[in-house]
């Protein structure tokens, strides 16, 4: 409990990681949302969890509350989440469906990492550098910009980073995927590891569809406090740079140096010319509803 | 699958048994239920549904939806989980807690059995003794009696049969919980193996509150399709006969051979004369509700 995963170990030599997810209606989602980007999207958070405690995953149950029995529905619905499975190798083992007056979809995944290998939110130091894979703030703009068909399907088709979270095993000092915003998902990291950071905003990659519309103030809340672009933010020693180049160059995914771990606590979001950059807390999914 | 909990075998010489039940209110309890004993509840479910695959319980995960945030309620829903996962010694290992217009309640469970051990509903084969733990129908009379206090404490704090579970390994030819009634549980057994089965209804141990309520009707029908009462249905050949009644002693839990597995499909409920009695099928808990 405290990391993205629960780890436990069944047997000699493997760890087991656990995790939990829970979208509700009205809350996660909107009533009368694609059900085949729903199924999507439900398996997509879990297996982000999974990547971001550098595990591969293997299982899946559901837990599915439904209103009516709707043949249509759950067809796409299973479309979405199956697609996905199969991409990553993933079983579903097991599930309980339900009727209920509101659509409930809860999914719990595990995946294996080798015996204190998997990655924790707890293993930043002092000097090491820190990362983000892809490019920020994308969901979030689409919450205000359904038009901006890019950004949309950053925010209703995430892709879980599955395979470098496997690959950062043994590269990543402490990792999460941000699912809530960077400066807050950063800020569990600081916490977590007991150390402060200095990150550069100009350096952090943020989502292409911001070129189209010119809305600086929004550009830096999505990309700072915006949720759901289920990258991976990881730190790693310097002496890693050179691995995670080619680690970049070889799963074709930009991974971009936005600043260091500093001993004091703290999270300092400052500009080319060393000023603050202010930013807020996590993105309120309800509110932006 | 099929069975009672999802097996997959994460390393060497180690299954393990997942199960996810999903408690929605106003489907399977009733707005106002007691906190706490919504928590046994939500956990004895999935412990009943390791233990009928005679698995070791290890590990819980809780996905919850609240209304609100009530600290009271919280506590005493936790304190009521709690009491019956450390009976067992079972760790909660992630969760995911968030607000909707609807309480709602899902626990992933796993369990650890030896592999090629843990038991299912497909090893039923002719001549095997079919056996039940415990009295049936105590839950379902509750319902409709709810001034029965030992009845009441039969639907709102079942104890799942944990032990009885684990040491049915190398024992039971087939296994389920009693969760929808005996006549469909023991159908899915059925079902499962391509056997058929007669069952004396004379001899299925009846909940001792049915003797303050003079309702033969209620008691057939309670009996035969009540659920939640959470015990055990099993077959076993009939060499473990005796093994079984020392295990029965060991256990201080009664263990009643209820009838026998035969070759041709279907079951055959039968009176002391060997009459056909009636069952229905499952009860309907929104019905009952």
């Amino acid at each position: 409990v405290g990391d993205d995963c629960a780890r436990v170990a069944p047997a000699e030599g493997f760890e087991l990681a656990v995790t939990t997810d829970m979208l509700v209606e009205g809350r996660h989602f909107l009533p009368g949302a694609d059900p085949r980007a729903l199924g999507h999207k439900a398996l997509a958070v879990n297996l982000s969890d999974l990547a971001a405690a550098g595990a591969t995953p293997r299982w899946i149950t559901l837990a599915l509350c439904l209103r009516e029995a709707d043949a249509a529905w759950l067809g796409a619905f299973s479309d979405g989440l199956y697609a996905l499975a199969e991409r990553h190798d993933v079983d579903l083992v097991g599930g309980d469906t339900t009727r209920g007056p509101v659509l409930t979809i809860v999914i719990t995944a595990f995946g294996e990492a080798p015996a204190g290998q998997a990655l924790s939110r707890s293993g930043a130091r002092p000097e090491d550098d820190i990362w983000v894979s892809g490019a920020l703030g994308g969901a979030a703009l689409a919450l205000m910009h359904p038009e901006l068909e890019e950004a949309a399907r950053r925010l209703h088709e995430p892709q879980p980073r599955v395979a470098l979270g496997e690959r950062l095993r043994g590269i990543a000092s402490a990792a999460i995927d941000v699912s809530d915003g960077l400066a807050g998902d950063l800020g569990h990291i600081l916490e977590r590891s007991q150390v402060g950071a200095r990150v550069r905003y100009d350096d952090v990659p943020k989502d292409a569809s911001f070129a189209s519309v010119n809305e600086p103030e929004t550009e830096r809340r999505c990309v700072l406090s915006g949720g759901d672009d289920y990258e991976l933010l990881f730190t790693a020693e310097k002496a890693k740079r050179k691995g995670i180049a080619a680690l970049s160059r070889e799963l074709g995914l930009p991974l971009t140096k936005i600043g260091s771990i500093e001993a004091e606590a703290g999270l300092r979001m400052v500009d080319a010319a060393g000023r603050p950059v202010p930013f807020g807390g996590g993105f309120d999914h309800f509110a932006a509803l």
